[in-house]
C-alpha cells in the first residue's frame, strides 16, 4: 500500500467538482460541491451524535439505508439546520442533484455545513447545478475539497493505493474542518471514495469500525457539531472479488481505509481553528483500551495544554492535570509523559514526579509544527493516540507564559 | 441579610494578613496570606475531584478530619503538587505558621497554587512568616485576597451581614480564580469566615450543599485543577445559639452562604482568564435538576459560544447545538433561547428554529458586560444557573464574526 496524489477521484470511475453557485458572499470561495460515480455504489455512513440534527443528515441516513449511493452533493456557508423547511430543502438539493445527473434522488448523499439556524434558498444551488455538472472531470477532487471548506485555511485531500486479489484498487477521501470538532462518533465532514469491491454490510463495518480510532480522536474546541457526518462510497471498479466477509481482502481494506482517515485526521487537527501546531498525543501502557482513548482524549482536549504548547512551554504539569481529571482509574505514581517533534524527544515526568531536564532542548522541540505528547501509564497493555492543535493568542497570552 | 464590605476579616474574631515572601519573582506582588481566629473554629471543606491532586489537599484534609481549624496559610507562585517532598513542604507551612501563632499545627489549613510540578522551597515562608504575623489585622483582608492572586486581575471578596435569633453575624470569603476553573466538585480556592455559631457537621452540610449550585457551576476552560478547595471556618463569636440541625437558624446561614458563594462565582467567571464579559445561562422549565445543570453547563462551556459572546454575535445556533451535545434528554423542538442584558431581552429562538429578531438590538445587548443566556426547556419545572465567560482574540478572530 502506498499514498498517492488526490482525493475523491484518485479511485476509478468517480468524477467531482466544486463552484461558487452564490450562498456564500465572497464570490472566491467554493461554495457546492459534486461528486459523481459513473456507476451505482455501495454506501455507508456516520453521523454526529448531537441532538440537533442538521437536516440534510435526515435526508442521507434515508437515502442510505438501502447501502446504495451515486453522488454527493454538499454546500457550505450554510448548514440547513434548525430551519422549518429543513428537509424539504435537502430532498430539493438532493431532486435537482438527480435531475442534472439522470439518477434516482434516492442515491444522493446530501450534505451542509455552514451557519445554524439561517434559510437556505434552493435558488443558487438550482442555478449553479448546469455549471457543477459540467465542470464534473477526475482532475476535480481538489475543487470538490474547495467547496466544502469553512474557516479550513487548507483542503484536505488524501489517497492511497493497495491491493485485493492482485488487482490495484484505490482510496481516497476529502474532509472539511475546522471549528466544532470534538471526538463523539464522527466529526466533521468527510467524503470517501474507492474502486474497490465491499458488500454494503462490510462497507458500514469497516467504516463504523475504523472511526473508534481516527475521527473520534480528534478535537478541536471540544464542540461536537450539529452536522457531522462521514461517507464512504465504493464504485467496484477495480474489479476485485466483492468483498462480503472479514479475512485478509478486508483487512487490507481496512488498512488502506486507516491511511486515509488517519491522514485526513492529522490534516483537520493541524488545521483546526487559529492552530500553529499539529498535537498527537501517543498513549501506551494503559489497563484497557477505554483507558487508553479517554486519557489520550482528555489531554489533547485541554485548553492549558494547548495553551502551553503555543507558547512551546514544556508546562507538563499540565498534560498530569488532564490525565487526573479525565476519569480514567489511572495509578498517578506510575506516569511519564515526554514530549517529542523533529527536533528529538525529551522525559519531563517519571513516576508521577517531575524530574530534571534541559529547558532549552524542551523548547526546541517544542517549537516544532508537529509535536507528539507521549504518555506512559506503565500499567498495561493498550495504547490509543489523539489528534488536536495548539490554542492560540491571547487565552494564551495568559497560559502559554504562565509557568515563567 | 444585606452585602457589606469585606471578605474574609468581615466576621468578628477574625484578622488576615499578606505579604510577598519571594515564591514569586515579582516582588511587587503578594504571595503568601495568613487568615487567623482569635478563637479554635468549626471547619469544613470540599476539594476537587482531580486523581492528581495538591500535597497542600491532603495535609489540609487531614488537618480538618477533627472539624477543627484556627488558620489558613496560602502562598500563590507554585502549587507544590507533583513533587516528591510535596507532604513534607506542606506540614512544613503548616508548622512554621502554628509555631508563629502559639497554636496546633493540626489546626492550620494549608493551600498552594500556581506552577505543578516545581520544587517549593520552605526558605521564603520561613523568613517571612514573622512579618505575616506581625501585619495580621481586621483591615488584611484585602491584602490577604491579593496574596491568593495567580492569573487574577482583580482580588475576590465579598461579605454579607445576616440574623440568627436576634444575634448579627457576618459571613464573608475571598477567592482565587482564574483558570483551570471548570465544574467538577469545588473548583478554585476560596476560603470564607463566619462568626455564626454552627457544628462542624452542620457546616459541612451547608458548604457541600451550597456549592452544588454554586462553584460546581462556573467553568473558564473546562480544565480542573489539582489543587482546588473551599474552607469555611465558623468561630462563633457573633454569641448565636450553635446551630446543630436544620430549620429556621440552618436556612438563614444558608442563605447567608450562598449570598457569598454566588458573589465570588460571579468574580470568578467575570475574571476568567481573558475575559471581557460575565455569561450567566439560566436554564428554566427541566424535567429534572440535572438536566437543567447539564444544560446550563454544556451552554456555559462551549468554546465556540464563548467566542460568539466575545463578538457581541447573536449566533444561537451555538447555544442550540451545545445543548445537543450535552447528554441532556431534551426535547430540541421546545427550546427558546432569548439574551438579556442591562440594554434588554431579545428572543431569537422559539421552538428549536430562529425567529426574525433585530440584529441591531440584539449587537446593543450583547456589547454589554454582563450576558444572561435564558434557555427555556418548556418540559417541566427545575431550573438552574452557570457562570462562564467569553473566550477572547485569535481563536474568537475566526469565531466571533463567524456567522456574518
Amino acid at each position: 500500500m502506498k499514498l498517492i496524489n488526490g482525493g475523491v477521484t484518485a479511485a476509478q470511475g468517480f468524477t467531482a467538482s466544486g463552484i461558487h453557485c452564490g450562498i456564500r458572499r465572497n464570490t472566491s470561495k467554493n461554495d457546492l460541491s459534486l461528486i459523481f460515480s459513473s456507476v451505482p455504489c455501495t454506501a455507508a455512513a456516520v453521523y454526529t451524535t448531537n441532538l440537533v440534527k442538521g437536516a440534510p443528515l435526515t435526508v442521507t441516513k434515508a437515502h442510505i439505508a438501502d447501502g446504495k449511493a451515486q453522488a454527493v452533493i454538499c454546500n457550505s456557508g450554510n448548514a440547513n439546520t434548525c430551519n422549518a423547511d429543513g428537509i424539504e430543502i435537502a430532498e430539493g438539493m438532493a431532486a435537482l442533484t438527480a435531475d442534472a445527473l439522470g439518477i434516482d434522488p434516492a442515491d444522493v448523499v446530501v450534505a451542509s455545513t455552514g451557519v445554524i439556524g439561517q434559510p437556505l434558498s434552493l435558488e443558487p444551488i438550482k442555478n449553479g447545478m448546469g455549471e457543477l455538472v459540467s465542470k464534473l472531470s477526475e482532475d476535480g477532487g481538489l475543487e470538490a475539497a474547495l467547496g466544502i471548506m469553512t474557516t479550513d485555511t487548507i483542503p484536505k485531500e488524501v489517497a492511497a493505493e493497495f491491493e485485493l486479489g492482485g488487482k490495484t484498487c484505490r482510496i481516497g477521501g476529502i474532509a472539511k474542518g475546522s471549528g466544532m470538532i470534538h471526538p463523539n462518533m464522527a466529526t466533521m465532514l468527510v467524503f470517501i471514495t474507492t474502486d474497490a469491491a465491499i458488500s454494503p454490510d462490510m462497507l458500514q463495518k469497516a467504516l463504523s469500525g475504523d472511526i473508534q480510532s481516527t475521527f473520534n480522536m480528534i478535537s478541536i474546541d471540544g464542540d461536537t457539531s450539529t452536522n457531522d457526518m462521514v461517507t464512504v462510497l465504493a464504485n467496484g471498479t477495480a474489479g476485485n472479488a466483492e468483498i462480503t466477509c472479514e479475512g485478509e481482502d478486508f483487512t487490507a481494506f481496512m488498512k488502506a481505509l486507516n491511511t486515509v482517515t488517519v491522514g485526513l485526521c492529522r490534516m483537520i487537527a493541524g488545521d483546526g481553528e487559529g492552530a500553529t501546531k499539529l498535537l498527537e498525543c501517543r498513549v501506551t501502557g494503559a489497563q484497557t483500551p477505554d483507558i487508553a482513548k479517554t486519557v489520550a482524549k482528555s489531554v489533547i482536549c485541554s485548553s492549558l495544554l494547548k495553551a502551553a504548547m503555543f507558547g512551546a512551554d514544556a508546562n507538563w504539569g499540565r498534560v498530569l492535570c488532564a490525565i487526573g481529571y479525565s476519569g480514567a482509574a489511572v495509578d498517578v505514581n506510575k506516569i511519564d509523559v515526554s514530549f517529542k517533534s523533529a527536533k528529538g524527544e525529551i522525559l519531563v515526568c517519571k513516576d508521577g514526579a517531575g524530574v530534571e531536564f534541559s529547558e532549552e532542548k524542551a523548547k526546541e522541540i517544542l517549537l516544532e509544527k508537529e509535536i507528539e505528547i507521549l504518555v506512559a501509564l506503565n500499567d498495561g497493555d493498550h495504547d490509543s493516540v489523539a489528534w488536536g492543535c495548539d490554542l492560540t493568542y491571547d487565552y494564551v497570552k495568559i497560559n502559554g507564559d504562565y509557568r515563567t
